[in-house]
């Protein structure tokens, strides 16, 4: 993430180690995951919002300071090729190894010096879901669906060091699952999801089947819940455990800044698309562009950002105003009349300027300029509970939302040929290609492959990693309109929408 | 609006007086306004947010519980008709006296017994705005361009009372002119409007037009600000205004309950579609829908309201909490898991149930059921100051918003025909009618009127309510289908989209 933090906060970042690869850890699976055995399911409570459950409360090791997705099986001097800002090679998974679910593409490439290492950390895996309720045999029907499988797919982007981003790749999809424990059964019955379940699992009365409350026999009128709204509630409060695990865990382990988090979950026929950050997915399904996302910035949150502003005015210090000017006040300007708006606002009027105007706007700047407090990009994402505005002890983080928006594409509804695709990129990407040229991208790289060849949307990664980096020419990556290509850490997916096992 | 506020508060209304027609007050303009002499603008302090400027700070006059539009030019007999629960006659403008500015068509009906008036209202007015500045002779040219107009039209649903909307249908656009009268100049001069100006009109410097600092001028990066955006700004500010002015006159002026605004302002050229409540518009252009409003109802706008009370519990006293179960929580759930959501999630969790979960739930109902603290059933608006929940003191105002969403339509982007119009409809109009069944009656009443007609649009309007109502069989109100008819107050415009004197 190029100049996301500015680099007011860079003494917050601890300085880097020296490049090494991470070492595999005991609770890193491999890139596909086969059912654990019952003894390394947690014996924990139940989920519940404010509480990390299931999950180890510490990590156990000290992470090093670079690492890159061990899908790349990168050996130490392919990681050294990949931490070269000067040959900025773009990395994929070998040609000869495992390859990623579906046929998945990826490439990415490291940053053109604005940060050490590459803060982008990738995660594709598959994952399996053991009921909580397995063990105690209490399912509502106790002979058969004992599990579930998602696939997953994610991308982050860190910023201000790479600690939050290589925390999340490596643990986010363990929350998800935990939460999807205890609606493993829920999500396999045909039934509506019971409105409540009697007790907590393990405690006495749990074991008794005859207790699950379903909705026909509450008396007041109800609102109906999908098994889908169940899902999309599953990994909101999965991205906000994450969070909180990375509040708890930011000393002792290095979890340095904060990533954006793109991820994608496939889990009975849907595919649900939570994005917290400035990263994008779109969907090309026959030349049509279909978005799957949208960024979370000072200016698309704009409104939110000051309202918060506005109801705790204590977070703002006597710093900040929550009002909005088109540029910052100038002493000389007191008493005059200037453009402003303020939360409720989307239009512009003018008011009279008073002392308190002169303070700095909590949000300023426009585009990939646009700021929070001065500081940060980005509105949404996990981490960044150290992050202080400059000079300052005003933290940020009560502005920033760990929150995604989840967005569910149905992969039933329609017939997918091999070329539809679910393109995710980080922002290096989405900087310098439009929607539109990833389509023309995807066309052009699609057809000129065999549609069973499973390597052509590693191809299609690489030629949209390419397009975006440029080559370097007159002092810069520039593109082939002569454009700068994008100097920052750059990611990209290509997930065929055929469906698990169609092209792999 | 039907039942939008529960019996529970009925205790908030005063009883209606005898149905008497509105007195003629002298602030209540013709339907179409010449320019005011000077001697009518106000000499006021310009406009800044939190005070009302311009207006009277009080009406003068003690407002009767009766009205219906000026427009519609109703005799005695015929106010009592239209005030008849039982007939339930349609009302429209008169064929045979002025027409309403582009031929606009208008229809309405008082509801089915719900309320013992109809407490819809409805303007339509051309408004002239005269230059703050042009008494000084400081405008940037000075010679010409003093004036605009606007054409306006207004709906108002009025709940819990009369007196909201009746007030909002004689005032809101005055507050927009207030609200206008600074931007005379910058609106007609084809610069981006200047960043500031250089102090108050009426006081000293003001006269120089050498202090308007233009963006050129500005040193510093800032953003750009439209014409348009102005134009938004003002109406923004001029609800919040009019709700301020409808706080403060609360007690001496009978300004019961709160009402839903709906606001069209033509101006340069485009269309401003402002919208605070549940009524709708939606324009049919060669047989297209598209939508120009949407609703704010608990149901829509439920994130908003929880995360106002969650940052600010003490909104909610001791009876009411932020999150949203599928129903109420009982007692003897106490310990069970029962779905929910909170106000960052869309999705649905299982969360064990507290004592604190035992509140009624901020949120609670679906569809027209819905309820903001088991009140009120629309969550924007104008008025409601005195709302308070059923047997208690907590106010309910803080969680309406009385700040619309404004969309834009450039009329000067299509060439329009004369079967093109913008419908506006309050609720009663929307519970039975669907956006397509609306574009359906629009093709089939005006192709059976000659295009240069202009009391086509009228017949629009009259088939639509009518629509809406149904008939008399089978004790109620019948559509053709069977079903229930609207029983609430129904109210339409029909603006034809040609514009100004096109097709008057």
């Amino acid at each position: 993430m190029l100049n996301r933090v500015r680099s007011a906060v860079a003494h917050l970042v601890s300085s880097g180690g020296t490049p090494s690869q991470r070492p595999k850890s005991p609770d890193l699976p491999n890139a596909t995951s086969t059912p654990p055995a019952a003894s390394e399911t947690p014996k924990s409570p139940p989920a519940r919002p404010g509480s990390v459950v299931g999950l180890p409360q510490k990590t156990t090791e000290t992470r090093a300071s670079f690492s890159r997705p061990t899908f790349l099986q990168l050996s130490p001097g392919g990681l050294r090729r990949a931490d070269d800002h000067a040959g900025r090679a773009v990395q994929s998974p070998p040609d000869t190894g495992r390859r990623l679910p579906w046929s998945t593409g990826y490439a990415e490439v490291i940053n053109a010096g604005k940060s050490r290492h590459n803060e982008d950390q990738a995660c594709c895996e598959v994952v399996y879901v053991e009921s909580r309720r397995s063990g105690t045999g209490t399912s509502r029907e106790p002979t058969q669906k004992q599990g579930l499988c998602f696939y997953y797919w994610g991308l982050f982007d860190g910023h201000a060091g790479g600690g939050a981003a290589e925390m999340a790749s490596r643990l986010l999809h363990r929350h998800i699952r935990e939460q999807l424990k205890d609606l493993v059964e829920i999500l396999q019955d045909p039934l509506p999801p019971p409105l409540c379940l009697p007790s907590t699992p393990g405690t006495p009365g749990f074991s008794d089947p005859s207790h699950l409350v379903s909705p026909q026999s509450c008396w007041s009128p109800q609102k109906e819940v999908t098994h889908e709204s169940l899902v999309v509630g599953a990994i909101e409060n999965a991205f906000q455990l994450m969070d909180e695990q990375m509040a708890r865990e930011r000393r002792g382990h290095q979890v340095e800044g904060g990533c954006c988090a793109l991820v994608v979950v496939y889990l009975l026929g849907k595919m649900y698309v939570a994005n917290a950050g400035d990263s994008r997915a779109i969907i090309i399904r026959n030349g049509e562009i279909i978005p799957m996302s949208r960024e979370f910035t000072p200016e698309t949150e704009r409104q939110r950002l000051q309202l918060l502003g506005f109801l705790k005015p204590e977070l703002l210090g006597s710093e900040f105003t929550h009002l909005e000017f088109p540029r910052r006040v100038q002493p000389k300007e007191l008493g005059q009349r200037m453009l402003y708006r303020d939360q409720n606002m989307t239009g512009w009027a003018y008011k009279k300027i008073e002392l308190e105007d002169l303070r700095f706007p909590l949000v300023c700047g426009e585009g990939k300029k646009a700021r929070v407090m001065a500081t940060i990009g980005v509105t949404r994402g996990l981490g960044d509970h150290n992050l202080k505005v400059c000079s300052s002890t005003l933290p940020i983080k009560p502005f920033l939302s760990c929150f995604p928006e989840v967005r569910v594409y149905d992969l039933t509804q329609y017939e997918h040929c091999p070329d539809d695709v679910l393109v995710l990129g980080t922002d290096g990407l989405w900087d310098v290609t439009s929607d539109c040229e990833v389509a023309a991208t995807v066309d052009k790289v699609l057809s000129a492959h065999e549609p069973n060849d499973p390597s052509r949307y590693t191809a299609l990664a690489q030629a949209l990693v390419l397009g975006a980096r440029g080559i370097p020419r007159d002092r810069g990556w520039r593109l082939p309109n002569n454009k700068l290509g994008s100097g920052d850490d750059i990611s990209v997916f290509v997930i065929p929408l055929g469906g698990p096992g169609s092209y792999s």
